[in-house]
């Protein structure tokens, strides 16, 4: 924003104000979108032989974001992506979302608009239409609670309790970059409030603060899977880390399972990054979270479909021993894997 | 609660544990509902001669709500009730509710659950399936956020804009009530402040103060609608007040309109409340909001079907005037209408 634009308070335009305008924004994209905003609901119609997915996610300022470093374009892109994320996981395709703001007073009708430029922009580039929505003034920080509606052939969803012992699992992209981003941002935040004559330093670091601030949800890997003719046999999004993610596909399915270290994928500028923070890279894989990749098993037999491919790591396999879930660490050694990661002194958020 | 009972905090859960411990309480009851909470989305399948209702509503402490007269189970079930009340004014019936709280650490888990028998209540008294949602902590007050999902045949959904000129204007059951009960909780908060050795009295007022602590949605309206054969040309419902809704029908119908104010049905205890207040009962009608009731319009000759009808009361007519918004007082003056009700003076929440 231009520093010397003179900016508008909230109040000048009041909630039917707010409303109005942010809804001059908004574009229809799809046809299961027969009534967006400006009604009691959305209607929605879609292809008969099709299922409705339903998900929503809250995020609290302070809590899952800081203005300080988050800025509001890339906070509103990103609450939408963790949503079609949610629905990606399912091997479904968003096609809506609704948005609720609760907003401080303090914001002024251009930080508004920033954090809706965002939100649309996320709705252009995965074609999601914004259907529906409140605003509410909140007497503290902002809030703000999406819900995504997607669809798919009930044939074609992938559950998390559906996998079968021997299945491999699969982990797409790489892992630890949105953690090491974050601290990163964290530690240079800290830094100026120490010495607010310096700068951030944030040159030559684009890749983790990108896994950070402007993540993707991989709609890529479900069109992949049409192409390769891959059914998972259970899956879920990486938000809460790899650790966890994994328990939950391991217990929801009655298995157990088995992670070997050295084949987590991790991008060499997180490696870095945390080598200079001290940390273990592994752990800010398992446990950092917020990586946004898919995480899914597959039949032994489909592995040729996955070898060799680029977006795919095979890092382990489910087994028969219900409630054993392990690390093999790089010296050979059986770690087990718990919620919170495998190192509980994580500075976890 | 018992006074002397040992309290939890939230802290000793944990998020993960707080949102198995909630989801405990949950039952499925509709067969559209293939799979609720529990993976990364819930999984919706109904009737494929119908289309999907989808609204959100976001509720914020000491903005919609304040705890200190506000009982957690009444304030579950009325978050509810309102989302509810939007596929009903759709003509709809809702089936799927997600639910999102940002909660500060102060609440217990007591408190949470109380908050949490009031939305399965309503759940289970409206025939709805609690199917997702997502539980953080908030650094502030609490934030509720609700998603409701429906159902309608597309033939029988009403819009807000589809009302022609002559058309007659219905409201079902009486308004104002949910204003005057919260005049009277906020009356006796100030007299607890300023002597705290006074008990509130809130005795004999039970009716104001239902309709302010726990309204109900009219889906028995819904029903009447299939018995009585009759199609509404238009429907909102009764959030913002009588006049502000009369006004979305009427602007967004491209039509103008007239009430007749001795027609407008306020019940007797909350007339005698507004005389306490020194309040005009009307205005605590056109402005007050939150009675959830129905607002409607009807083809002129479809009269005999809400004639006599103990719901419904004719309070007006659209007409081709576009722009023209007006109450024909008792004197028989005409009152422009506007959306703040049309005095300004009121202090409106």
């Amino acid at each position: 924003m231009d520093e010397k634009q003179i900016l508008t308070p909230l109040s000048k335009l009041g909630e039917f104000g707010l409303i109005e305008h942010l809804n001059e924004k908004i574009n229809i994209k799809n046809s299961s979108t027969i009534k967006g905003i400006g009604d009691d609901t959305a209607v929605l119609k879609h292809n008969k032989n099709e299922v409705v997915l339903v998900t929503t996610d809250m995020l609290a300022e302070n809590v899952h974001f800081h203005l300080s470093y988050t800025p509001l374009k890339h906070l509103g892109y990103k609450s939408v992506v963790v949503n079609l994320s949610d629905i990606y996981a399912m091997n479904g395709r968003p096609e809506q979302i609704t948005v609720s703001l609760a907003i401080s007073n303090r914001f002024t009708v251009e930080a508004i608009d920033e954090l809706y430029e965002g939100i649309c922009s996320a709705c252009d580039f995965y074609n999601v239409d914004l259907v529906g929505g409140d605003t509410t003034s909140s007497q503290s920080g902002l809030v703000i609670s999406i819900t995504a509606v997607g669809y798919a052939k009930e044939e074609d969803i992938v559950f998390r309790n559906t996998a079968k012992a021997n299945d491999l699992i699969v982990v797409t992209g790489d892992l630890g970059g949105a953690y090491m981003g974050l601290q990163l941002l964290e530690r240079e935040k800290e830094i100026f409030k120490a010495h607010p004559d310096v700068q951030p330093d944030l040159s030559g670091h684009d890749y983790i603060l990108r896994r950070q601030l402007k993540p993707e949800a991989r709609y890529d890997i479900i069109e992949q899977f049409k192409q390769l003719g891959l059914h998972p046999t259970s899956m879920i999004d990486i938000s809460d880390g790899l650790s966890s993610e994994t328990l939950h596909l391991s217990i929801k399915s009655g298995l157990g399972c088995r992670l070997i270290e050295n084949k987590i994928p991790i991008a060499e500028e997180t490696a870095e990054m945390a080598k200079e923070f001290n940390l273990d890279p592994t752990i800010c894989a398992l446990s950092g979270g917020e990586d946004y990749e898919l995480l899914f098993t597959i039949r032994p037999d489909d592995i040729s479909k996955v070898r060799n491919h680029p977006d795919f790591t095979v890092i382990g396999n489910m087994t028969a021993e219900a409630g054993k879930h392990f690390l093999i660490a790089r010296d050979g050694t059986e770690v087990p894997l718990n919620a919170q990661g495998w190192n509980a002194f994580l500075n976890k958020k």
